[in-house]
């Protein structure tokens, strides 16, 4: 295969929507190994003796941890169903507004950046291998600069990631099994599935749709999202994402002052997730270390993910400040940066140039564009459902919307919607107890995709 | 800052010999921190009570597992000590071939692929977000068909990554901390320290220089640097890097026979780092995969840093075969794919442009090319030491050279080295107690620099 020609396959797959959606693909792999349950057991009267030989099996157990999580990670048991429902509809035109995947184009002054030092690879004077671990100087900076200039979060409080879900495996790695979580209900997935895999839960509770040993905040409309901390026994590590996926809702300063007061009272850590920070319109703390003293008691995470359409690029970043420290007066950050440095070798060069190329003046600007698009998406989708008389939260700091579907399930809604309209969105419970009776709807998508599904939206439901 | 300013000074910063050694700034960072164990212990009689109140800690347990490590990863620990070394002699030339950092630049039949594919993500034919955590399928593909074509892996068993070591530490989540494990002594140091972190480790035994409840299989000159197994314990893990790092060493078709019948033999999981395969010179197998039965034992991981210069662009990959149980029969494919999805969300669209490149017709003459090149590299190493009259190991299958100075500390010989001629070497020691009285010197580097490190062997050991 030529270069043009493999590049172009490369190309054609993964601009195809359906090139998130490999993990069912994935699937069908097992069906052709033998399943000593099935062998040994229920389909015993049918194996021949040398059939049942032929599978063989190691001695080592499975790790119980994993043994708990339930059913496969959210977004691929997602893209499953988008297909099971194309193999119904095979010419249906099936919109996503579920995974939250960016769709629009990268600026070019950000691809430049990227093809610049892709081809500096070439040359003597620009190759470079190894970087380091917690990512390169010039980017550590800028990110301090651009995002933390005036809350005294300095150059190497900054490392520099893969993405915000790897950073959080990576912090669970650090915290151990040995630790307690709190996280809002919903939230994220990958909170509570890098927590079961790590150890510190219990098991699945299937009348309560909960992990045993896992602090779930509820987060409703009555409490305008923010959870009753009166309530909410103490924990060591606190989840808390803002402006939240999915339900959409920012903190505002006085309810973030509340948190950090919580954790500091009890000793805890938060781990803050502000991935969604730019999309923002009301004036709510773009980072957690707006807030005087978070420093002492806050990790934060955050992406280019969703603010240059970075999802396939993978470039994020966690600050550790260096004040955050453990019961025996260790720096969080020391034991941080070991895992990176052991754990990780840093995140790719390239995508580090485009991230450099994303905080210039040019980049910022171009960023936000992608940004009010999206947010331009959001405000027609939000339209769309008060119009049609649903109680939509959500929307108006964060690309998600937030649909109620009081007293019905959030399973059969996504279904119903699937089904009736071929639109993809995520079912509310797929992000904790809290999220039943809600749709979440993504504004990552093409205008015109966004304006068909608003149409059928209002065919079905008018 | 414009983006060309942004992108001259990254390039300039990464490119530097020096960005790779950023782990060293980062330790003063805490000599600003306040360690309460001075404030409050020692250093009591003199802090002022307002002093200590300053300090404020979390009541978060430092995770014990991290705390068993032994100082820092080894390469920083280096890296530390070129440091301290730069600041002694200012104007020394130092040379690194310690690290194992790649230095050509790479091969422009790749770079193009990488430039090519930023620029598409500008348009909208060609924008990708998420792709699949398990990989884009074409490269999935590619990565059988080259390597695997005639040994049964197909390209589900491909999981694509950003690199060996990253899923080394994957490899070691989805097998939780209840699992035992054996490692080659002396080893790459990911695979024990993954372990320690894990808590698969008790403490680390000062005596002996072992962690407790780690099977370490001695690889001397006496055994061909092959350990004897019929003196090892059966674990459920066993890490086996050929061609080795540090050793140099490529173990033979029988050898790797002998391990899986070990393998099997015991109901043990082998993971096998194949990241040098491409530098054998003699008829060894490339692959664990080679041999009859592997794939019901074994997972190998590797890497294009060492073949295509891809140490800074970051993109490797993992076979798990679905032929892999636990003893549940559960397939171990199953458990990595999870976490993968669940930790991880694929390597960068770019570099996985790159890796394709790289396995086109004209990707594989090139990263040939570059290998060739490393190889003469170690060519004249060797003969160097050999001329010295020293005893001399690896070299013919792997970019390493394994040196003896019997009966001698590694880190004394590695202090003399960098003392004297200013060449960074490798403590054998830091590869676990087996390389001690060794050091690993690396052929990677500029001609003019190995040429030049080698006559400054000479005038020291001459």
């Amino acid at each position: 295969m030529s270069i043009t020609q493999s590049l172009a396959s490369s190309i054609s797959i993964s601009s195809s929507s359906s090139a998130f959606f490999v993990p069912t693909s994935f699937v069908p792999r097992f069906q052709n190994v033998q399943f000593p349950a099935k062998s040994i057991g229920v389909c015993k009267c049918v194996a021949t003796p040398q059939e049942q030989e032929t599978v063989f099996k190691t001695k080592v157990s499975r790790n119980a941890n994993i043994g708990k999580l339930q059913a496969g990670y959210l977004f691929p048991e997602i893209a499953r169903r988008r297909n099971a429902h194309l193999l119904k509809y095979p010419d249906a035109k099936v919109i996503s507004l579920g995974i939250g995947d960016t769709t629009e184009p990268i600026p070019e002054v950000i691809t430049s950046a990227m093809s610049a030092r892709s081809h500096a690879l070439s040359t003597r004077e620009g190759y470079s291998g190894y970087g380091a671990e917690q990512g390169e100087k010039p980017l550590r900076t800028a990110i301090a600069s651009t995002f933390y200039r005036e809350f005294g979060i300095e150059d190497d409080d900054i490392f520099v990631s893969d993405g915000a879900k790897c950073d959080i495996s990576r912090l669970q790695v650090v915290f151990g099994s040995d630790v307690t979580m709190a996280v809002q209900d919903p939230s994220y997935p990958a909170y509570v599935d890098s927590s079961v895999i790590m150890g510190q839960t219990g098991q699945f509770q299937k009348d309560v749709e909960k992990y045993a040993n896992i602090e779930y905040m509820r987060c409703t409309p009555e409490n305008g999202f923010f959870p009753d901390l009166s309530s909410i026994s103490r924990t060591d590590i606190i989840f808390f994402c803002s402006p939240n996926n999915p339900t959409g809702s920012a903190a505002t300063r006085e309810q973030l002052t509340q948190l950090v007061k919580f954790a500091k009272d009890n000793g805890s850590i938060i781990v803050y997730d502000t991935a969604y920070a730019l999309y923002m319109s009301e004036d709510n703390p773009r980072t957690i270390f707006e807030i005087p003293g978070a420093k002492e008691v806050a990790i934060e995470t955050s992406s280019f993910s969703k603010y240059a359409g970075f999802t396939g690029v993978r470039l994020g970043w966690t600050v550790v400040p260096k004040q955050l420290l453990f019961s025996d007066g260790s720096p969080v950050a020391k034991d941080f940066n070991r895992i990176v440095s052991t754990c990780f070798n840093g995140a790719s060069n390239i995508a580090q140039a485009g991230a450099l190329a994303c905080l210039s003046p040019e980049g910022l600007k171009a960023m936000h564009e992608v940004i009010g698009f999206y947010k331009e998406n959001t405000e027609i989708i939000v339209e769309t459902f008060n119009s049609l008389g649903f109680k939509v939260y959500g929307g108006k700091n964060a690309p998600y919307v937030w649909v109620h579907f009081p007293g019905r399930s959030s399973w059969d809604v996504f279904s119903e919607i699937l089904e009736k309209t071929h639109v993809v969105t995520t079912p509310g419970s797929g992000f904790g107890p809290g999220g039943e009776g809600f749709i979440r709807v993504s504004a990552f998508g093409h205008r015109e995709n966004v304006l068909e599904a608003c149409r059928r939206f209002k065919q079905l439901y008018q």
